[in-house]
């Protein structure tokens, strides 16, 4: 079941920097453990933002919450959640 | 090049009802070809509403701008399109 | 799986009485007939609009548009889903 | 007499963490408490956001203002709430 | 119980001028009836605006939707509630 | 002559306790104050919110600005002024 | 007492052209009439838009509520409003 | 003198084609005859959407909505100016 | 050339009070600067607000710009500048 | 191919007096770097703002995303994109 998700991540400009690489380097981390699992097939960068666009492929919206709760910058991120269904002209 | 496209489709209510049937028969043939030669990799409904949310893979804005207003339903879209690029931690 | 979903109501203020009356019947229908099927069990009027706020507790995103679509004043709505998860705090 | 209420809650990033945990824990309590008195029959978690949706069932606007003011996360929340009626189609 | 209401009024700029005068002297009478039977306390007019700001003083939600949806001029608004609570500070 | 006015209260969260009070203290003072000298007829809290919406009675629009700027929340405190006038259909 | 009124035209694109003449007219002739008796002292176009912004010096919020629903063209604009007072730093 | 203008189109879905053909042949010669003249220096389609962003040279506010409001599609657009100044960094 | 400018001010609260009162005097001085060589020819407070509606008489837009950013408060307001021509129906 | 900018600037106030010059002057350098390599043709203020409207000729949307994240005040500004096309107008 699809989903896409954009999320906006503003981090406060005086965050530590240490701190600021570790929160970076388990973000993407933990992205990259998610893309591999399959659950998120798709990943763009919002060009001149820092923010994304992606496709969660999940089994109910509780993993979906899960999922993007378990993110180390979710608590840094604005989240939009719109679910996605087949479209009936999509070859 | 990829570009993030989300329609919105604003029929008149009081469209004739054989207008309306071979205008989304139009609008199904050129979303097909279109899908079929490339530029058009993605395209799912959004749930609930009369919308969908696109990807399009073109060569220039040029191209993604003839390809959009080819679309029979054109005049009756609001088009929302927003550049993408690589995100760092795609897989 | 439990979606929230708000419905707007936008008639056109010249839809012919008889066609509104035969209208409205068959939405009354459909929505009796989805709610005893288990798929809608909340409906609420928000007071002083022609809108309600509803719960429907589907199998999958693809079932809710196409219960949503399905209604016979869809053409007529806009319609807003969102997805809802349990809450760590319910009882 | 229902009302619909959405929760969006915003905490300070730089907020102590024990202090954290004991406000949520406090918040936690109370909104357990509050549900098992019968004022607070629905809750649910937005997906992918620091927020909820809940359905109060209060005698008054003055009760539903001291039960709402009465959590311990109000002061960080922007709540918004809607009155909701009996719909003429709910079954 | 006091609710606040601003309701925007928007008349088709097409509708005949019989129907119209018809139609605002009933939307009169309604609202001198029931601000004579004590639930309509306050009303005014947005300086201008075609609109006004309300307080309405009843039992129940489901009385108030009763009272705006009984308005002859509710097909043509927009109508925005917002309950009202005592203030700890009013005299 | 009548002025509708709401007032978002936003306190900064790291305020000194004592200092918070004091300043909570000289408001409801002045609101007191205000209120007895007539020019302050109305004054409600708005459910779930830290926000009234007040009705005010005043002579002129700097009658107004001065008694608004006079209020010790005004620097804390989003403020949207509505001139009212008299509505044909008032009783 | 001043205000600052912002208007913006919407007349509908079939409205017979004689009658839109006239309309059109009759407006002029109405704020020639307001701007000698004194009370519209200020009255520009906004660049590329079918709008103004004037400003009123009237006696109380009545008056300018009959003086803005006096102009012809008040059923085709929409109006904004904002009262006006002295600034401490004026010359 | 440089301003930016954004002129978003709506033609009437219902307009006469013959109507509408002669409308858009008008104002590409309008466009021309102004761009030939110097003012209106650089114009851009935005992709996807029946909409512009120009940028015009003129001697005045009054020239610039002179030469807006004289284009043949002007009632049909919705117009943003944006006056622009040299910027500091500027090559 | 008539420009209208809106300017909300947003100092920090928690400015150091003699900084904040040198600032205050160093913006009061400039204003009457700016008022007494005519470029500032008109200046309101917003009722309620610590805001201000001005209109400037400048020869350009870079002027204009220089003129605002010259202000001492600058850094702290938000500005919306709308460029003014003559309305045909001004007196 | 080009693409439209609006790059909105939000420095910290209480960013050190010597951080910010430096962040500046780099920014220039940057910004004089990039527009002689010819990718940054067009860069104007916005009138009264903080802020610049831009024209960028890059040969993909990464290579606009490498540019603009390139900024030493990327992490200060809130950025929008918007992709042009060939105007059929345009001489």
């Amino acid at each position: 079941m699809l989903f896409h998700v954009r999320m906006d991540v503003h981090l406060p400009p005086d965050l530590d920097p240490d701190a600021r690489a570790t929160l970076l380097a388990r973000e993407r981390d933990r992205a990259v453990e998610l893309q591999q699992s399959g659950v998120w097939p798709e990943l763009w960068r919002i060009v001149g933002e820092y923010a994304n666009i992606s496709i969660f492929d999940v089994s109910s919206n509780d993993d979906l919450h899960d999922i993007l709760s378990s993110l180390p910058l979710f608590p840094y991120m604005k989240i939009q959640v719109t679910p996605l269904a087949q479209h009936p002209s999509k070859v």
